[in-house]
């Protein structure tokens, strides 16, 4: 076990390494936005599933109305973006929705926010490898291979634990495994548009009519006209474009320093590409006239009829790639979960293990938490991309308005603040300290607040100083983004409420139930454990119970351990099980009993336990105040299989003793030979 | 769950019962004789099957053979039966080939019979099981419940599990359940009989034309001449029909007294029986012309002849009692394999598990696991008796081989020991005592002579004697049952090998070689722990570890309790996983310390157990000869749930522990309390 485990996770990391493992802009893109860039290779396709129940209808212009809605996303996704850029520079120690919302709206908000993250990190494993595999048995419709689609289930679960191993080996490892996939995604998806434009604008003639035989139409909808319903739906459908876009903010502290610049920076250019990526499929497929098929995704489609001929083989490039940066999108969340479940568990909402550090310096058991669970949610869900996506974008948009929310309370108190010292100092000067009393509760004024009565103040801190001057515009953009996407999550609700989405609804505040009784539970016992009250080490009266089965020299040593304890406080306890055998042993208790005082208990059902605990139990009563110690003589066999060959009524009196308070089981082992 | 064991198994019984679970004759025949009788439902179809291959060859007068063929094992079957009676009268505490070919023959011939023993009985309960299905499914042919063939794996399984839950509830109840359809089966297989041999005689114009297109040969064989070797193969298969005999001389310990007797009666009886029924069988398959089918069993082709028009009903009783009786034989090994397996347990040769009376006074280890194996046998075989007979009688004939042969050396030893005696008192009486020398090696001997040294010479006494002067002709039948068995079982292996009597053949030696295994690792267990050598309780110097992770009330009662034990060498240990909360504990150490002495280590791979195993091993080094208390202090949770939040540091360090030698493990559990 030990060393498969050596071979697949590799040798153990010294903590001394743990500052090395910081991230490239380069690297991190690749790694960061993976989750966001490759959700382009479906987003187009959800909206066109949902108009598709319009097209049925009879209402043939009805995919047309894809370009609108992109334009909304991608205006969406701007305004998104901006928002998160004021939340690294806000928060350069890291802290995405959870940290934002807890700090600016309160725990419980920020415990909201933290649920709707976990669950959109295991939606993003399940969406994003279910994508990848479609890409993978959309390049095998008309190959021999066509049937791999019925074995979709099992492709995802492999690709889950691949990624799985990869990120138990550690962050940087798994950084550069992944970059290169993640490039070669954007060059070839950017390659696809721009050949796609000029092939278009070239040759108009080229548009093949489109297979309505094979058209699907999104789960849950059927027959209707185009109606603002359906826009919504088909406009909500399409906004799983903006997921993962916030992964950034939850990991600034995986970049190089300067932190939050470089963070900055990587999310500027991941909204850019994004956007051009985004609107660029939605325009070819209007161009080509693409309808959503059961059997092909439209990103195949398209690139079918882009590249033929010569180029054919470049079809199977696009597509390669596409699979790649899908089944490596789910490696975002394999960041980001561990990272946000070890913040929980350290602030007690999860369990504390979740925070531990692995042999590798990777949160191990967050890892295989999101594994596991977003292999349950694949299976669930039979792998089908268009399923899970109505259960997706609740959780991302709920955390996307906490943490807009919260920013818009982040600058008021800044602003606050601000006001506070300028009247403090008469308005003479800007750098008078704020009075202890105004920023008490407010973390991030106190620090601001240290920081001013120090002595040095150089020119960078003025700067800073003036550009928090401009909370205003600060809190207006956030304020516009909360706004936007929280009138986007209750569009989403509403018209997703029936495919799925109530799952998300219904789960989340469970979650949030289960972190704060989590959190009760942490504190009642350091409450239990807390030394206040007591004073030193007291003294302790023994009381010490041997169980014995007869005497041999197991029984012998722990009889020695017992003596030495409590010279005079030993009682050896024998269970009656045939009159001959107790004889036998009273006779022998002569010569090897040293005095110790010896109860033979008696058992009319042949149990061994119940007696013995029976007992146990009269001299608890008999001598409260007490600790009792049960020494049990254990032999150990040299072999694991010979222990088939004993009774185990240790192991199951251990067991039974665990629960009495009071007691203190001793093992007293002795080591067979062979 | 202990409340679903109590619904289906009873409530305890008190062990001062046992002497009450003894058994009628009455009872004893349906449970004992229930295997044998239940045979002649398969034995003379067994026979069919494989003069089939000769029939398919051209030999149309093939299955004629059945008569002398089925004359031969019925004589054969009173040459066992008599045998058997004698070693019921020879062995009155029970015994069979086990106890026999051990005292005789030396331990390695009983522990090969031992194991054919236990073999036989895990076929007999999946052979009989499958039978009996058979039975069923053949009722069913011609209704709309034909395909029940088909499920017949799954109908096998579920009465092995009702037989196994009967035989849990205790021997006596299990007893009365099976009496009334035992009874029942033989009434109708005999009024089959009789009924059948009326209508024959009275209107032979009744006999159909056999169904040749359903027609069924015996696994492994195919079209060949009717030779030598083909009637031997019949033969052995007939065989099958001996099977079960020996059951009573192997549990003549259940009977009510005088239990020879009653045990002696019983077998007669049960011989009568079986011979009429098997026979009786033979000769209608002759006179109704019936050929082996795929689809339905010889017997219930016979009765359909037989029970015409007003009668039909009668049909289906015969199907459902040969059903019941069938089922229910397989009771017959739930009574002896886990009475051998406790004594072979008891001899220290199969787990002493084994040996432990249940709740309610039966051996329940045994029920289960030969549920278990028999389960698993009849999953294997796809529940087809025609495909388990060959591996069944290689056990069975094995064991009486032995049996006999163990009987012929108990005759042989008696007439020696008479000889010396009368010798001894210079053939004047015939009560002088035997030499100590001749019979010290003879266990009955000895008891003999202790019993004639006594003052008291009964007439009782005198005959027993005058019995015993019978010997030669004691000797002369064992022998012809001896020799008789083992010709058969070299017919068996001959004809039988390679349709799956190998298996037994490879096992049985195998599992002897288990049993010596056993027997060894026992034997060596109980040397390294015998007090020989050691005089009285030695003083003990102590080290005691105390692992800490902070300081609260749980690691104070572990300091507490560790000073308790030695004031002056108490050491708490405590791992460095981050410098800030080391400094931490340091300065709260000089409060909470009481002067013991703290050991901080460091952990560069932030692994807890590898830095305290490491200073246990340096404290061993450097106090060699000290016993070292690792006590632990542990917090137990009120609900069990909550251990899913707490670290499992404490498990894992016992189980690491528990193979380092000279190392005590002492919990000090403090109980929270919601």
């Amino acid at each position: 076990m030990a060393s498969l485990k050596r071979l697949l996770v590799g040798t153990p990391i010294r903590t001394a390494r743990l500052a090395h493992e910081r991230l490239t802009k380069k690297t991190s893109l690749a790694i960061f936005a993976s989750d966001a860039l490759s959700s382009t290779a479906y987003a187009t396709e959800q909206i066109l599933l949902v108009l598709a129940a319009a097209y049925v209808a009879g209402q043939t212009d009805a995919f047309s109305r894809v370009i609108p809605i992109s334009i909304a996303i991608a205006i969406l996704l701007v305004i998104v973006a901006i928002s998160y850029r004021q939340t690294i520079y806000a928060y350069p120690s890291g802290g995405g929705a959870f940290i934002v919302a807890k700090e600016n709206l309160g725990t419980l908000p920020g415990l909201v926010a933290g649920a709707s993250l976990l669950v959109d990190y295991v939606l993003t494993v399940s969406v994003s490898v279910a994508a990848g595999v479609e890409a993978i048995t959309s390049a095998m419709v008309g190959t021999r291979f066509a049937d791999l689609h019925n074995h979709r289930v099992w492709l995802c679960l492999f690709f889950i634990a691949f990624i799985t191993v990869a990120n138990l080996r550690g962050v940087r490892e798994a950084g550069s495994l992944f970059a290169a996939p993640s490039y070669a995604f954007i060059f070839s998806f950017l390659c696809l548009i721009g050949y796609g434009l000029v092939r278009y604008y070239l040759n108009p003639g080229l548009v093949p009519a489109p297979n309505d035989v094979d058209l699907k139409i999104a789960e849950g909808y059927h027959a209707q006209p185009l109606n603002l319903l359906l826009l919504l739906g088909a406009f909500a459908n399409g906004c799983a474009a903006l997921t993962g876009i916030e992964a950034i903010s939850n990991g600034v502290q995986a970049f190089k320093q300067p932190e939050s610049k470089n963070a900055a920076t990587t999310l500027s250019w991941m909204a850019a590409l994004l956007i051009t990526m985004f609107l660029g499929a939605s325009v070819l497929t209007r161009l080509f006239n693409i309808h959503p098929l059961e059997h092909e995704t439209v990103i195949s489609q398209i690139a079918r009829i882009v590249f033929v001929g010569r180029l054919g083989w470049f079809y199977y490039i696009v597509q390669a790639t596409t699979a790649s940066i899908l089944i490596l999108a789910a490696n975002t969340s394999f960041a980001g979960f561990p990272r946000l479940s070890s913040l929980l568990a350290r602030d007690r909402f999860l369990p504390r293990q979740l925070s531990n550090l692995g042999d590798r310096l990777v949160f191990s058991n967050g890892i295989v938490v999101l594994a596991v669970f977003s292999g349950v949610l694949v299976w669930a869900f039979r792998g089908d991309t268009s399923r899970l996506i109505p259960l997706y974008a609740v959780g991302v948009f709920l955390s996307f308005t906490l943490s807009q929310a919260g920013m818009v309370v982040h600058w008021w108190r800044e602003g606050n603040m601000l006001r506070g010292m300028r009247e403090a100092a008469g308005l003479s000067t800007p750098f008078a300290p704020a009075t202890q009393s105004q920023s008490e509760n407010n973390l991030a004024g106190k620090f601001e607040a240290r920081r001013l009565t120090e002595a040095s103040r150089s020119m960078a801190e003025v700067e800073q100083f003036q550009k928090k001057s401009h909370w205003k515009k600060y809190l207006v953009i956030n304020g516009i983004g909360a706004i936007s996407t929280f009138v986007v999550l209750m569009v989403f609700i509403l018209t997703k409420f029936m495919h799925g989405a109530w799952i998300v609804v219904v789960l989340i505040p469970l979650l949030v139930l289960m972190f704060l009784r989590i959190h009760r539970h942490y504190f009642e016992v350091a409450q239990q454990l807390s030394t206040e009250g007591l004073e030193g080490l007291r003294p302790i009266r023994h009381q010490v119970i041997v169980p014995i089965s007869g005497i041999h020299r197991g029984v012998i040593a722990a009889l020695e351990y017992a003596k030495s304890i409590a010279p005079h406080h030993v009682t050896a306890i024998y269970v009656n099980l045939d009159e001959e055998s107790t004889q036998k042993l009273r006779e022998k208790w002569q010569q090897w009993g040293s005095g110790v005082n010896l109860v033979v208990v008696a058992s009319p059902y042949r149990s061994l336990l119940r007696p013995l605990l029976n007992y146990v139990d009269r001299v608890k009563r008999s001598s409260p105040g007490d600790v009792i110690t049960i020494v049990l003589p254990e032999f150990v066999p040299a072999k694991w299989w010979q222990n088939l060959l004993h009774n185990q009524n240790t192991l199951f009196l251990k067991g039974a003793l665990l629960f009495k308070r009071g007691v203190v089981v001793t093992n007293v082992p002795y080591h067979l030979e062979h």
